[in-house]
């Protein structure tokens, strides 16, 4: 018999587990953001493989000290303003735990009822939460489902759309090289990808010119390219539109768009990876006007939801097209439950077969934080964006680059070259305090200050505001 | 300012979920395998959202009990037979829980250094656990990086073969419908799945014979269809090799295969989803002969080595070759360690963008058990199959339906049509004492029994085989 760990030692070594999390989470404000090694630094740490006996949790827990923290670009220190931010929170932390726990794999109803059945609810309370049509609700022909990824979310609604224009024939022949998808020059670039793996290649990638001031996509040049490719003989089979798009959270007007779309019979997929979550907020929800017209949605409470990575929530208005296309069904996982009908099998809805229970962290950020929290939660970013956005507009060493609607905040010098701001950010971020990334808009250079962790209090933007004002001289 | 969940509420907290953990192991065994609700039970008992304020820890381990552990099956079990095993262990809950704690993404190498580095090492130590071949570490142009599951690597795998099958066109010009992809009759439903998604269609699939005694691959047959689409002006451009079939663990003849697609110059890939593990004992690594022939080679640590889904280990002999397949890189996500061409960046080796620090749970498991813990492990589970055969062989109501080279049994009623072994397999599962799930064999209905939780003992065994043997009257 092998020897595994009883329960009594999972409850000892748990709690120190916990206990080493929570001592990270009390630090964190007093590490560096970034790990200060060069490449390899690690790697060349660990031994050439494990010991021919095991190793007790006190030995990972040490080594977790010495050897790993110190090589992380911390994503939950309130220092931390890169790229988007992918918060997490206690709840979910729980939550997370519980499924590992549980250990169960939800591909189909019948492998893990609860697991299936939490996540219709989940994604039918987020649309309560958000304000999205009644559409995506379960309760129609409509539903959601979690996916990895965003990326993952806008692979499967092009397959749905590609099947979809192909009239049903895409699963039986594959793919037309003239299908086209067609996204801004501000879209992300899950798109191009999503478009590569289902075969249409760049080619089959329309960029559709943005607005120079907004930068959101320019619906009169999305109406010219589709009407272009009709010309040519080409099939416009999907749009995908941003509401918050990577560089500047710019808002595509999917009004304009989804009116397009539904006039040429394209499939309209809305990408709000990271601003969905600000539609918690009513007050935000203007910029999710029109998504009636979408086939399909999706946002990552794994951004500014609270909720630990991975979490991408996608719904679409029609899940029996979206089956349709993705589902192949051997005998090994045929059952009674599937073949009556009556329930959800949600290998289905995704690209891998396997599911982990990923619903319990929603449940327990939800119901932790409650809608109240939640709300507080964006509008305490949003409020921080904003009083930083006015120091740097109260600057004339400064410009700001994009206009800020939820809590990312561009900027650039308003003097010298693209390098003066790129020495900037390489200053700033040099002291160990603070993470920014950057971005290019209209070509130049940008400095990009997402508002992330939940830790990131006003003093902590205060503090990144004066290591840039005194970085740049 | 929002409120969130302090340090210490999270330790006060946590150490609960870790004590509800416990317990429910503890009692896991005592429990029913399956839920006897019908759909929509858990459903129907949750309310239509989210309350207005948040609510505490308590409430939802409350709720746990109460709506959701009763409405699950039980993957870890000691009686759970079903499917392939998704196991997991302490060890891995707990590396699993360190990764939710940091909170990083290690979508580049500068956005998680220690994420990245050590994902390469715990691949390379994998490899040598395995005795894989040295083209895959990462010492050379080859190296590991984990998958959600194995049909995302097999996807992954499809679309490589598809950019080297296109002379590096497929990026630019989409995919050529001519390209074939090769398995087996035995094949897993990903690659159909996987070849679907690519654009090729059920048309860019062919469905090679298996031996009628082995269900292996048949060698002589993938050669004629080749050959047969070579002629015809098709392309082929990838073969899926399997060891440990899903319906009865068969391995197909890779040195043989390995030598075909040598010779057409097609891609191999071979998929040891569950069976890969088996290769940590030295006396099971006649299964893994030929991988030199691969061109990339996966198994699910999350099947049978004990590490919670989500968890494919994924090699490729030709990384290179693999990223320029999958890159796009965008301005914000251009940073100077990527530039250098000195770091690894596993965005760049997946579906995904965003991607979370799985190979704790790797490290976790490696380290805890050690080499000797592992092996104790597979072999326990292979003589548990070896002894229930063996009393299914005593026993002339009963056929052996396949070989058992691994801790999977196939088997069914010696007399009486295929009705008679699925009200047999309704009976035993209604107990809820165990649950098996079956296959077509030949044609036949089979039941399955894959011994699968590490909990799973010699007396659970005998005690499936009592309920079998009664159950058939
Ligand atoms: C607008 C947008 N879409 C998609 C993505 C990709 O996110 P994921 O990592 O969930 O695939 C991002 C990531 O920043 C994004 O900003
Ligand atoms: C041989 C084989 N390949 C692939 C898979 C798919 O596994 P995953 O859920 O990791 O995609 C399975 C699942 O049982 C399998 O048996």
């Amino acid at each position: 018999m092998a020897e595994h760990m009883d329960p009594e030692e999972f409850r000892r070594a748990g709690h120190a587990v916990v206990d080493w999390i929570a001592d990270y989470w009390a630090t964190l404000g007093q590490r560096p953001v970034t790990s200060q090694d060069p490449p390899g630094a690690l790697a060349a740490a660990l031994p050439a493989g494990p010991t021919a006996h095991g190793e007790p949790v006190a030995a990972l827990l040490a080594d977790l000290d010495a050897l790993v923290a110190p090589r992380l670009t911390h994503w939950q220190h309130p220092g931390f303003f890169g790229y988007f931010p992918a918060n997490t929170s206690g709840p979910s932390v729980l939550g997370d735990l519980v499924s590992s726990g549980l250990g169960v794999q939800g591909m189909l109803w019948a492998s893990a009822p609860a697991c299936t059945e939490l996540e219709t609810v989940m994604l039918d309370w987020l649309a309560g939460l958000l304000g999205l049509p009644e559409r995506f609700r379960s309760t129609g022909p409509g539903g959601g489902v979690i996916q990895d990824s965003a990326s993952s979310a806008t692979l499967v609604a092009t397959l749905a759309a590609l099947h979809r224009a192909s009239g049903g024939r895409w699963r039986q022949v594959g793919v037309d090289r003239r299908y086209r998808a067609y996204t801004s020059t501000e879209g992300h670039s899950s798109i191009e990808k999503a478009a590569r793996i289902a075969g249409l290649g760049r080619d089959g990638v329309r960029v559709v010119a943005a607005d120079p001031q907004t930068l959101a996509m320019d619906p009169d040049a999305l109406r010219a390219a589709i009407r272009a490719d009709v010309a040519a003989g080409d099939v416009p089979a999907i749009v995908v539109a941003t509401i918050g798009t990577t560089s500047t959270t710019a808002v595509d007007p999917v009004p304009q768009i989804g009116a397009i779309c539904a006039e040429y019979g394209v499939w309209l997929h809305v990408d709000a990876a990271y601003a969905g979550a600000a539609a918690v907020c009513p007050e935000l929800r203007w910029s999710h006007a029109g998504l009636e017209y979408a086939d399909s949605y999706c946002f990552d409470p794994h951004k500014w939801l609270l909720t630990g990575f991975d979490c991408d929530a996608f719904w679409v208005a029609d899940s029996a097209e979206l089956v349709e296309a993705l589902t192949v069904l051997p005998e090994f996982l045929r059952n009674a439950a599937s073949d009556s009908g009556a329930v959800v099998d949600y290998r289905d809805w995704q690209v891998p077969l396997g599911r982990r229970f990923r619903a319990l962290k929603l449940w327990f950020v939800l119901r932790w934080y409650g809608v109240e929290g939640l709300r507080a939660h964006v509008r305490s970013h949003v409020a921080l964006a904003d009083r930083f956005a006015a120091r740097v507009r109260a600057d004339d060493r400064f410009v700001l680059a994009a206009p800020h609607p939820f809590s990312l905040v561009c900027f650039r010098l308003a003097a010298g070259d693209d390098e003066a701001s790129a020495g900037l950010l390489e200053r700033v971020n040099a002291t160990g305090r603070v993470f920014l990334t950057h971005t290019r808009v209209a070509g130049r250079f940008t400095l990009r200050l997402a508002i992330g962790s939940p830790l990131t209090t006003q003093a902590h933007v205060d503090d990144a505001w004066e290591l840039v004002a005194s970085a740049a001289g």
